[in-house]
């Protein structure tokens, strides 16, 4: 058998301990299938002490990038995470001396991609990033690999375990979104400072990779628009019940005639398709392509060692000689694609807005809906009102057929502003396959 | 940009047809993620004038053996079908010069493979099947490479189209199984003579080909216990939904203490399980491993399109250069591993009986399950009994917890023998994850 693999790796926490675990416990196994043994000669930490099972014989860096810069590795896997930073610096002095690199950090990822992978491109050499998406399902292998033959059209996904967590929570028991977060603090799903996770930022960065490997596009995270789910309540939750509908947080890349649109919103999924049926922790990924027509992966989306499962796999193929490209194609080759403002998506809407409780207040409103070509699939308006000040009100649910989201809140804006609707209605998005 | 990548493809069906026009429609694209452009040089049919749009440049054969053999191509693509005869001999001839093949031939891969995989490693070469499994779905790929980093201990799925689209109708529409047969098959899912289909026989070759990607074990698909579809009634579909559960054909792969379990029948899969969930023609494959827990790929299993997008996927991992072995283990290192019979299977089991209708029947039933250690999760009985040569009859529906099938048969066979149970009763094994 050649010589050991040998691996660099740089972070030991929850993702970089599991893959350690992970080595150590498929040492044999995946020695055979790689062709040689997959050996950690070294790996960086704050303190030789952080060192535990499994890194007896492996060399002590206190500095990821002289880690990197080392000739005793054939692979540096960053497990750090932050879009700059040491990661960043280490990751660019790996494959700016020809290391292939692997990493789970979807924030450096989104940010530094394209160079990084250019870098890489142009030292012959692999950037791999498996882990940075949808932690154990490999979603970017296949779209990278498996569905090559397929024109993609769409890629959507529910990218965030901890939302999707949250909202499950929501629906099976009732509870509201805060005391539902507070419970995903308390079991380590969500973050002391949520907002990454809740406010669609993660998400964000993660449909921005999908994008680009689906599309052929450049990495454009900026150009995500993004909306997160602290606004929905269980009167959504239980209005998209009663229309056959599930409420999930969707990361959506898509391609239409106008360019790409690339968004993160709460979404109304029918009960039928399989993303509305991932539940929980979750992740779920769903792939549109000509030849296929639609492909869905669902699994693990975080935890150590689910993420060491996807480094575990990049490595294995650079280890067995398998030099991909890192967004499937040249970085030259990849499209400076429009990208579309979500506020022209067209789709179907749902409006749950509280009526003024008076003669004609819905002609009013349908009036304004009229004015801006939107029709309605549906309305319910549920028997009795509740006093508030400045009269009753009575909550009314409305779907619409295919409109704009600037058509939409439009016309909302003006039946506020008509005086027959009170506070802020809310507006969420339909998604049809 | 270095030379066209040459495809030399035998067999222009469905599945041959639908790769070529999947070449032409995506040929930029590819060339780009190829590095180079694929083409079609040859072709083998039984007369030239099945060459349609996209082979106006290619040379015709009309042995496939002789074009596998000519040196002018740069990858074979079977696509004829059929486990010897032409296929296998071409299959052979390619392999043996040390070219690589590209086949959806799942019939000859579950009776040759091994020979095939061996021949290619022996030659350097790649043997690559994709579509030979669950047609569009790239569950090969991830099972070889993207699992990589995991122990799998079971892999499970709907791996047959027509079955699942006759068992989604039966429970949609309430039609019995031979009406749904005959509408399947005007509908061209399923063949004039469908023994092939619903006996599980297809289920098998694809779960055999699974266990061996999955546990490195050699392929033995004589060892797999094969039961089909065509004995489940409207009577068990509903007894099924009453219970929380969907009745579904699965090939089942599992790792246990004793040795691999292979084995296809229809199974009480709990309609919270992904597996539950997918409907129609679809096809989905869950792969349990010790690092992602829990993985599901659903799509397309079969179709011109969808198998074309596999075979594309691997004659794209060709021509860029990836040599991955066929079972992601060299041929030798694949373990000869203990096939356990279905018989010793342990789980739950549901049993629909015909119970005479008398003071003691069902005590004798329920002493028969317990002198061989059967405790039961549910008993349900319908009010009305229905009026039978030799008395009046009730259904009975029996829940056991966990035991083993040649127990649950015998103590069947005992309360037949006693008289309190009339026909054959319908035993149906339960699946929990």
């Amino acid at each position: 058998m050649p010589k050991p693999f040998r691996v660099g790796l740089a972070g030991l926490g929850t993702v970089g301990g599991g893959l350690v675990r992970l080595l150590q416990r498929r040492r044999e196994d995946l020695a055979t299938r790689a062709g040689r043994e997959i050996v950690i000669v070294a790996a960086s930490a704050l303190s030789r002490s952080e060192f535990g099972a499994g890194l007896e014989q492996a060399a002590f860096f206190d500095n990821p990038a002289t880690l990197a810069a080392s000739g005793e590795i054939d692979v540096f896997v960053e497990a750090m995470g932050g879009a700059d930073g040491p990661a960043y610096a280490a990751a660019r002095a790996a494959l700016s001396r020809g290391l292939p690199l692997a990493t789970s950090n979807k924030a450096m990822i989104a940010a530094h991609g394209l160079e990084l992978a250019a870098i890489a491109e142009s030292r012959g050499t692999t950037l791999a990033f498996e882990a940075a998406v949808a932690g154990g399902i490999p979603v970017l292998k296949t779209l990278r690999e498996g569905l090559v033959g397929n024109a993609v059209h769409r890629v959507s996904g529910i990218l965030n375990g901890t939302c999707n967590y949250i909202l499950t929570r929501m629906e099976s028991d009732g509870l509201p979104f805060d005391v539902c977060l507070a419970e995903a603090q308390k079991l380590g799903y969500a973050e002391a400072d949520p907002t990454f996770d809740i406010g669609g930022f993660d998400t964000a960065h993660k449909i921005a990779i999908l994008a680009s490997l689906a599309f052929g596009a450049k990495i454009d995270a900026d150009a995500v628009s993004i909306e997160g789910i602290a606004n929905i309540t269980l009167a959504d939750i239980a209005a998209a019940d009663e229309l056959g509908y599930r409420i999930k947080l969707l990361g959506v890349a898509e391609r239409t005639a106008k360019g790409v649109e690339q968004r993160v919103h709460p979404t109304m999924v029918a009960k039928s398709e399989p993303l509305a049926q991932t539940m929980g922790v979750l992740n779920a990924v769903t792939i549109d392509g000509d030849a296929i027509g639609s492909l869905t992966l669902v699994g693990p989306g975080a935890g150590g060692d689910a993420t060491a499962s996807a480094i575990a796999a990049d490595i294995c193929d650079i280890a067995r000689g398998d030099v991909a490209l890192a967004f499937g194609r040249p970085v030259a080759a990849l499209d400076d694609v429009e990208r579309v403002p979500a506020q022209r998506h067209e789709g179907g809407y749902y409006a749950r807005l509280a009526v003024v409780d008076r003669p004609g207040a819905l002609a009013t409103i349908a009036k304004r809906m009229g004015e801006r070509d939107i029709s309605l699939e549906a309305v319910m308006q549920k028997r009795g009102s509740k006093s508030a000040p400045g009269g009753a009100i009575v909550p009314v649910v409305m779907i619409t057929h295919a409109t704009t989201e600037t058509s939409i809140r439009e016309a909302l804006s003006l039946a506020v502003a008509d005086g027959v609707v009170k506070d802020t209605p809310q507006v969420i998005r339909i998604e049809r396959n």
